[in-house]
């Protein structure tokens, strides 16, 4: 390149950078001032045609098109590009053995039941029952009491109950860890399934070669006054899909053995499961201070 | 921030980059890599919180939907940001003393009349008369005959004619350059305007203590066989909003002296304009190879 040309392009985003340069709020000023470094750092990198240009202005518009009150195709396109994991993973610095946090996703619904320990979260969703049974702890190793235990999931169709557009409330529920912050609780074991890719995010898989599909996973939210909120999943150790979740969720330290268990063997709270298989899955939470 | 951090940050930053390298196209391969590198570098350079990220996506969603057939707000948003014009600095590298080209904006309408040397493209979009008179040559210096010179402007109501919603054609027009690749033809002095800013780009300028002002300038679009198109503006010196043009089309080459004529002053081709003022512009162009 030119010296010309590299000057004519660095002075553009020179002048950019400094229509900012007035913003009242000084985080604005920072956020919109390293967005245009970076923006124009990657045009400049790629070469970016004029045609390319145009494509990513249509992609941008059709993710626009397709999100509505029910569906948001931007929060996919952050999801598939691991923008939305980056983010979370910037914002829940690593902390001892303190346990790392995931993507939040769109099915997380407040109000979800409140289940006893020992209760069954499905309340009816298919799949295969799974025993869940772990500690709360802080950092340090104390036991956090009264810690609040959400636990979401899709059942083995691969959908959330919100998915279905009726009213059903399913495989969805709250807890509080005991007086030793342990908890235990039935849910479904959990299965694999696409995020929703009938839309431009899903051509861009397509054009990409990737796959929609998520690792089966379980969704964990803890909450206790004086605690780092932690925001998680657990996976199924030995899913062939750990190594290609589509948004990047999983933490090899939140692999987790689902063991199997055979019809008739006996349940821990001696459940009769009708002869059902189960498995069962042991996860210790452990929460870094709050801020 | 500790290694561990780093390390995290670092390896989800590579997984996403991997997770595009069976992609079929390797352009298609190499933007989405380089896109995911700078967007996550951009993540963490700010520390992104997730109440910034959660604004970002409530931002491209009204984005989105204030997108429709007759207003492309991702256009004003790359422009803004100063995308366009990187893109167009990238496109049109500079070559001796080739004109520079500048955005091309939305507001090119195919069909335009086509007028004769010395005739009016202002057709009756009003404003100051302005002559503008010029020649076109390649960088070797050699007249290019037949050109195809597009112009279109703003009345000086700040408005171009297809922003009236009805069927006016005004203040557009073309025609060829000569033999000896001159060309002259009567315009209006352009006139400073806003790009639209009742949208989310507006708010964006508005919390940014931007103007969504443009410099005051008249679109070029120039078309010859061999010759890398150019589409550019020229803009008038002295405007106040030289340094501050809302979408940074302006560049130093391209500001021309528009020079004013007392009211009665003769006109370079007899034309009577009943005792008004009016004004006159040269702009040699000067056409790269093609490629």
């Amino acid at each position: 390149m030119s010296t010309e040309q590299d000057d004519r392009e660095r002075q553009l985003t020179d002048r950019v950078v400094a229509s900012f340069d007035d913003t009242p709020d000084p985080r604005l000023k920072e956020v919109m001032q390293a967005l245009t470094r970076h923006l124009h750092a990657f045009v400049r990198e790629v070469r970016l045609t004029e045609s390319e240009w145009q494509r990513a202005i249509a992609f941008l518009t059709a993710t626009g098109h397709a999100t509505d009150d029910r569906r948001q195709e931007f929060i996919l396109l952050s999801d598939v590009l691991g923008a939305s994991m980056q983010t979370v993973t910037v914002n829940n610095r690593a902390d001892a053995d303190a346990t790392e946090a995931t993507v939040f996703g769109p099915f997380f619904v407040e109000g979800s039941p409140r289940i006893e320990h020992g209760g069954d979260i499905s309340f009816g969703a298919s799949g295969r029952p799974c025993w869940v049974e772990g500690t709360v702890t802080g950092t340090g190793g104390q036991p956090v009491a009264g810690a609040r235990i959400e636990v979401w999931e899709a059942d083995d169709d691969g959908f959330y109950d919100v998915q279905y557009g009726d009213d059903r409330t399913a495989a969805r529920g709250h807890l509080f860890s005991d007086d030793d912050g342990r908890y235990r609780f039935w849910a479904i074991e959990p299965t694999p399934y696409p995020i929703p890719h009938d839309g431009p995010v899903g051509e861009l898989l397509r054009a990409t070669g990737r796959s929609p599909m998520r690792a089966s996973h379980l969704h964990f939210m803890v909450e206790a006054p004086g605690w780092r909120t932690l925001v998680t999943h657990i996976f199924v150790r030995g899913d062939a899909l750990l190594g290609s979740d589509s948004v990047f969720g999983v933490r090899d330290s939140l692999v987790k053995d689902f063991e199997p268990q055979a019809p008739g063997t006996a349940t821990p709270d001696g459940r009769d499961l009708s002869g059902q298989a189960w498995s069962r899955v042991r996860f210790d939470i452990v929460l870094a201070p709050g801020s």
